[in-house]
């Protein structure tokens, strides 16, 4: 009772045609409860039932587990309700009313009670079971579950103590299985179950049904409390308060003989997105039978029924009255809900229940085509239809895909680091692969880990498998960049490199030469050649990034060095490069030579002088790169890596250096080890080589700012570079290398007799930086954030490292998601937060973007919106994905900010 | 002229026995003028002079570079002040009044100009300094010096042309140096250098006095605002409103005969801080002859004579009325100033001048006795005296030092690592100085760097040499640790290992039991032995002390594993351990080969096995560390470093520790490249050893828990151990180990019968525990902040890797200190804050620590104290030193906070 002497309302009924409740009603009703009145408001046959509200479970915890004074006169008027519409009677001996409990928090909460079925069966109703139902062991198996379950959850008997039972019947009659056992056995193990609660409680098993039907509410409101519940809600940060409700609802039957039966059905087709009705149904038979695939189940409509060239008649030609009452259902359901329905019904003897509805799973292929069909068909916004697609499923439309169908023997796991499929045969180094491809065959090139010095042979790769790295390790990275597809840190894989082999953990070999392939989507290894499908990019998808790129307001750029990528992203729809990676141009054969002459270098003239020999190399790729840009904008980063990246490592590549540069192998094996690094990720890289080789920032400007011009002059867009400095911590280190820059392009523009626009710009990628981006931003006429490395750095956690203990990090939830794949918004996050608003303090014009593995990850993406980025910046093939996403952040920040 | 009409003072005057200004008005009268104001004001005999204000500056930058109305007027007004006080006259032919003209802004600035001396030489006036002084050479020669700096400065006429004339008649009467030239010839150079001036600038070299004064007095204005002054101010943050005063003083000199003089005196002695008169003076002389040493200068006082044994009569008995007038100088200026004073004097013709009074530098001995002394002479107070002392120096009293007066060869230079200075026989690895210690030598041990496992070899040497690695290399840390002088990445040193030699940049050899000597204080590496003065803790060090201990109100810890450790560290006066790191505790013989065993087991049982042959050696180490510090706090850290750093790496002991283990040595390379790690530093350590093998933890914690259950039944003092968490990024990884602790208490608790106190708490060493610290502060009693990673990683800066271009890096002054000597208060010093704020609002008694080396860095200590830490800690040797910083930066920031 309330303090105003109003009668509260404990108790809120639904089916007949209406219902109390709606579905805004959750925090009072449950998730369960509000769903199930929302449906029979709308007028849909719904087996009726009730719902005890979750006030009811604070009352009872509040006042020593005592219900409130009204609650049973609500009840029983509640019930009496169920007993008119259904035209049965709760505890009657010729047509007995069943029902089901269920728990109902507002949050799905495993750990509580779940349901109790048939309740109301007793040793006088289940008589009427029978003679409704007309299957005698249909009705005595029920009897037999309903008092399994209800003695476990309700009156705490040990399951362990039934399945003795009916173990030792079985054996005593020689069955095997649950379906051998007839109806008359079914009844002797109700008696015999009985007789063991009896013995167990020293009571007998309630006969009472009201009884029965209080017993399981109590049951329900007391599993809130129960261990398993507090803990979850303690790791979810559920409060107690909330509490359950409890859900009482008719039973209905299936089985119930030919005028009977139980289905499942789509309001379109959820494996191609047309939009016609499917289902699927099976007379006479209960939900659990569809399920089982014991029997074939026939098709709803004539058109399924033609599709599967099926000799069952469809339920359309069956029962045509009641198809299309569930016609009818379907239209009315998606209209309502205003998307795919995923439907659940029984035919009780002519009478159609509506048992449930929920959004319907789908393929990629078909999220996309109802996505844009309902926005044509006015169903639903584009806004909406943007907001309905999941972006990282783009992922199977724009690659190769292993054919659903095909048989295909898995012999490893490892990381899906780079979407698509993939067969080759095996080759074990970069080189080989290189001969291989070059003699004509495809190859999956299959490392413990990559480096730089491979990147040509991954190139001309159809796959990558690494048995070391995590998501962003090198291979993931480059994989991804490519579009190559990659599995990686496959750790149960061995490989041994002098033997030319692998073994897996099963001990299976698999030789160089042997055909595997890989899919980067899943992280499966598969021996042999598997069909695939080839991707389409069909009207639909054009349509929908257009929509999505009307709606966004985070531009989106490519992580691109080489033309092909550069081209590639331009194909995708990306709006300029976030980030070109100058290194990845030292390594191709004619400039390695050069680069490493400029680590074996004395002095400055020695530096310089091989560093011009790069120049014109430099400058061919800025060139090539701003044409195809076509005066996009382009973020050009300075030399980052440590220069041992780019010393040989081997006896063999050594003495081979060595001869090309006029030295003793003595000579770099010193240099080798003079410049080794415990820890080459803080080592000394980045910025911190411009500082102490200027000449090297000098060269590598010089070659951007005549690149630009050239293309300028040759009457291409106007070219305005944006030069990046990687790990800047201080203010002034972003001063001296600007400084450089600055120098050489008044030098460069003199010598051309020209004027040109430029930016200097630098990386967020340490903590540091981002603390002081206020000072920082002073030289900086924008940022990126280099998401992973300052992940590295606020995690303290090298991407190389990490999966040894990232992954028993995951399962233990530590992290929820792979730091490196999807942005640490409460650490990294909030670094980035700081740097933002920091930066724009000083420099309210300041340019944000992001060139981190992140920028193509949509959760991510959704982060970066809210912080106020300008763009972010991914891998070429993750743009689509990037542009889908950001439309998504961008109507997802509206909404919140409409609330 | 203001705007109320009253005339602005623009020329302020000091001397003859008073003065129009004080120290205090360094604004108006820049820093320079207002010291002579004071000491003026104070009746001391100062050359007079006046101060043209800065406002004059700021004035003639306004308006055009003109000079307001009144400023002749009072100049002139000042000038003849000056005339009376001398009895001279400025621009006389027979008693010239000479003057010289000084910049002098509030902050010291090179870049400006800075002094023209003998100002009002002409041809008329020349004659009388030739009279007056009798000294014909030294009348011509300053006149000559008068034109060349003043044509340089005010005439802007290069040097150039004056070094040419000179030299050119050098070489005419075949001088070699500029004494040879006799008064006749600087005469002719007077002519000479006039008749250039004439050349150059169509007019002859100023003659009217006045002329040339107002001339000197614009230049100096001018100077503010040239490029060096604009480029100093700009990288200082001086404002240019600021500007600059003039300074006009009359000139004495200490050369006009007998009657005259020059010296220098301190008011105590600098050298061993006796409370008594000393200095130097040279009849008849100038002062810069008694800088130069071509004369013996004289002491001042009778036993200053003794004590040198000189047969030069002192100033006491030459000049004994001048002598008690400058000792009553001398007591005026130190109780004036209150400290050791350093003063210069001149005597012109039987009348003292004092030139310049200031704070006298003095050794480390001095400072700690004089400050002792005065406050007990009731000059200071204690407080001031703990503010006396820089607690840097203390080294030099805790350490053996080089003999100042020792002859030594000094072959290379490195980091000065670990104070104190060694000598001993080079040997190359930590075996070899176990072994030759063993055989009764002393050793240097020299490598190129040093790792966890040659810590017994470190422990036995005297000194330790490493060629790579910064001052926090481990080479550096675990020296320091241990108190041995340690000298690092001396990079000039190339070392051999299969030679068992070294060679220095200047190929010097140095073989295998040679003996080097090395300075840890300095960075000195030297040849030979060299001989030393031992450290005394004389009764002055024990009352600075005792006063600082008084004062600070932030505990002083110290870093220590071993008991010897302890035992120093409660020497000097540690108030418990703030890391015990147990890692130190698994590398000595027979505990090592265990430690193996549990890397290379294949599963927990394994694991657990090895573990718990470790453990009662754990249990050991913490009942001597416990029963060592008898009841003060002592904080464990639980196992941090990789495992892969208690492997064998070379081939023999590969197959040494396969052979222990009764494994293959394939089982143990295929380990040790299982564990490899590209950065170590943010690899699979810390927390996340705990979290992957919860085994290591418990059976640790067991360790801690069961000795301090021992030490208390064997009635020492109650044990509350801390016990620390490494590395935690997450509250959860908190949690989850603190979850094995709880449980290892409580079972070890249960099978003692008895009960336990103890705290749980964290280190804080990397961004994102400092961003999350509310959420971690939940499960930890205390936050001890280790700065050395938290620098790593907020500068994403390897310490071992830095060295290459962290010495560029200062160079450049983009860090101005070593960021991981001194803490970097702008970044990682903002996480500080930020933690120990969030931290606390969580939980307000939440005890903060820090137990990085900076924790023994007293401009770091200072920063502590102001983010209000309860303790910090540090290696036992700096334990005084941070004693006396702290509470240094008590007093600061108490000063500040009355402020």
């Amino acid at each position: 009772m309330k303090d105003d002497g109003a009668i509260t309302k404990w108790v809120y009924t639904f089916g007949g045609g209406s219902a109390e409740g709606t579905a805004k009603m959750k925090n009072l009703l449950g998730g369960k409860g509000a769903n199930l009145a929302e449906m029979a408001g709308l007028g849909l046959p719904v087996p009726p039932g009730f719902t005890i509200t979750t006030g009811v479970c604070t009352y009872y915890y509040a006042h020593g587990r005592t219900y409130p004074e009204d609650l049973e006169r609500q009840l029983k008027a509640a019930l009496s309700g169920l007993e008119k519409i259904m035209d049965m009677q709760f505890g009657d001996a010729d047509n007995p009313l069943l029902v089901s409990v269920r728990s109902g928090a507002r949050a799905s909460m495993p750990g509580m009670m779940d349901t109790i079925l048939n309740l109301g069966l007793n040793d006088t109703t289940i008589h009427g079971l029978v003679r409704r139902s007309n299957d005698e062991r249909f009705a005595w198996d029920s009897y037999r579950r309903f008092i399994q379950m209800y003695s476990n959850v309700v009156l705490n008997i040990s399951q362990h103590n039934f399945e003795l039972i009916l173990q030792h019947l079985k054996d005593e009659k020689g069955y095997k299985l649950d379906t051998d056992l007839v109806a008359n056995d079914w009844q002797l193990i109700v008696e015999l179950y009985k007789k063991r609660v009896q013995e167990e409680l020293g009571v007998p098993f309630p006969q009472e049904v009201t009884k029965q039907l209080w017993g399981a509410i109590s049951a329900v409101f007391g599993s809130w409390m129960n261990q398993r519940a507090i803990t979850y809600r303690r790791l979810n940060e559920i409060p107690e308060s909330w509490g359950t409700a409890v859900n009482v609802q008719c039973m209905v039957f299936g089985n119930m003989g030919q005028e009977s039966a139980t289905g499942v059905c789509f309001s379109r087709d959820p494996a191609t997105g047309e939009n016609t009705f499917y289902g699927e149904y099976l007379a006479n038979a209960q939900g659990e039978d569809v399920v089982a695939g014991i029997r074939t189940p026939q098709q709803i409509t004539i058109s399924g029924r033609n599709k599967q060239n099926s000799s069952l008649l469809s339920m359309e030609e069956m029962m045509p009255e009641l198809y299309g009452k569930l016609y009818d259902i379907r239209s009315k359901l998606e209209g309502h809900y205003r998307d795919l329905q995923d439907m659940e019904f029984t035919i009780q003897q002519g009478r159609l229940w509506m048992l449930q509805t929920r959004v319907g799973k789908r393929t990629a292929r078909a999220a996309l085509k109802i996505a844009v069909d309902m926005a044509k068909e006015g169903l639903i916004t584009r806004e909406e239809a943007v907001q309905r697609v999941d972006p990282m499923t783009l992922d199977q439309l724009l690659h190769p895909t292993i054919d659903p169908q095909a048989q295909k023997s898995v012999i490893a796991h490892g990381l899906p680091a780079s979407p698509g499929a993939a067969s080759g045969q095996v080759v074990f180094s970069a080189e080989d692969a290189e001969s291989w491809v070059k003699a004509g065959k495809k190859v999956i090139l299959v490392r413990v880990e990559t480096s730089p010095e491979d990147i040509s042979g991954m190139h001309v790769s159809e796959g990558i498998l690494t048995t070391r790295g995590g998501m962003t390790s090198h291979a993931a990275v480059v994989a991804r960049g490519m579009g190559t597809p990659c599995v990686a840190g496959a750790g149960e894989i061995a490989v041994n490199y002098k033997a030319h082999i692998f073994l897996t953990k099963k001990n299976l070999m698999v030789k160089e030469g042997d055909i595997v392939t890989i899919d980067g989507s899943t992280g499966e290894v598969i021996l042999g050649a598997v069909s695939m499908i080839q991707p389409k990019m069909t009207g639909d998808f054009g349509t929908l990034m257009e929509w999505a790129d009307s709606l966004r307001t985070m531009k989106v750029r490519a992580n691109a060095e080489t033309p092909a990528d550069a081209a590639t992203a331009r194909k995708f729809g990306a709006e300029g490069i976030g980030l070109c990676r100058t290194e990845h141009m030292f390594f191709e054969p004619g400039r390695i030579i050069a680069v490493r002459e400029m680590i074996l270098a004395k002095d400055e003239d020695g530096r310089r002088a091989a560093l011009l020999k790069l120049l014109p190399f430099q400058r061919k790729d800025f060139i090539d790169l701003f044409t195809i840009m076509q005066g996009l904008p382009v973020t050009i980063r300075l030399l980052d890596p440590p220069l041992h990246e780019f010393l040989p490592h081997t006896d063999a590549e050594i003495v081979e250096v060595a001869k090309a540069a006029g030295l003793e192998p003595s000579i770099v094996r010193e240099r080798n080890a003079h410049l080794r690094e415990s820890n080459p990720m803080l080592g000394h890289r980045g910025c911190r080589l411009g500082i102490t080789y200027p000449e090297i920032y000098e060269i590598q400007a010089r070659a951007i700012f005549e690149g630009a011009i050239t293309v300028t002059e040759k009457g291409g867009q106007p070219v305005i570079p944006e030069i990046m400095i990687p790990l800047v911590g201080t203010r002034k280190e972003l001063e001296l290398t600007k400084d450089i820059i600055v120098k050489t392009a008044d030098a460069v523009c003199t010598a051309a007799g020209t004027t040109l626009q430029y930016q200097v710009g630098t990386m967020i990628e340490l903590p540091r930086a981002a603390l002081r981006a206020d000072e920082i931003a002073n030289g900086a006429e924008f940022f990126s954030f280099g998401t992973n490395d300052l992940t590295q750095t606020t995690l303290g956690m090298s991407r190389d490292d990490s999966a040894p203990f990232l992954e028993i990090y995951r399962t233990k939830n530590i992290y929820e998601k792979d730091p490196f794949a999807t942005l640490d918004t409460d650490g990294v996050g909030e670094l980035l937060r700081i740097a933002s608003e920091r930066g724009r303090q000083t420099r309210a014009d300041l340019k944000l973007g992001i060139c981190g593995e992140h920028g193509g990850d949509p959760d991510s993406i959704m982060f970066f919106q809210k912080a106020g980025l300008d763009y972010v910046s991914c891998s070429p093939f993750r743009v689509p994905i990037a542009r889908l996403a950001a439309a998504q952040a961008a109507l997802g920040v509206r909404d919140e900010s409409q609330k």
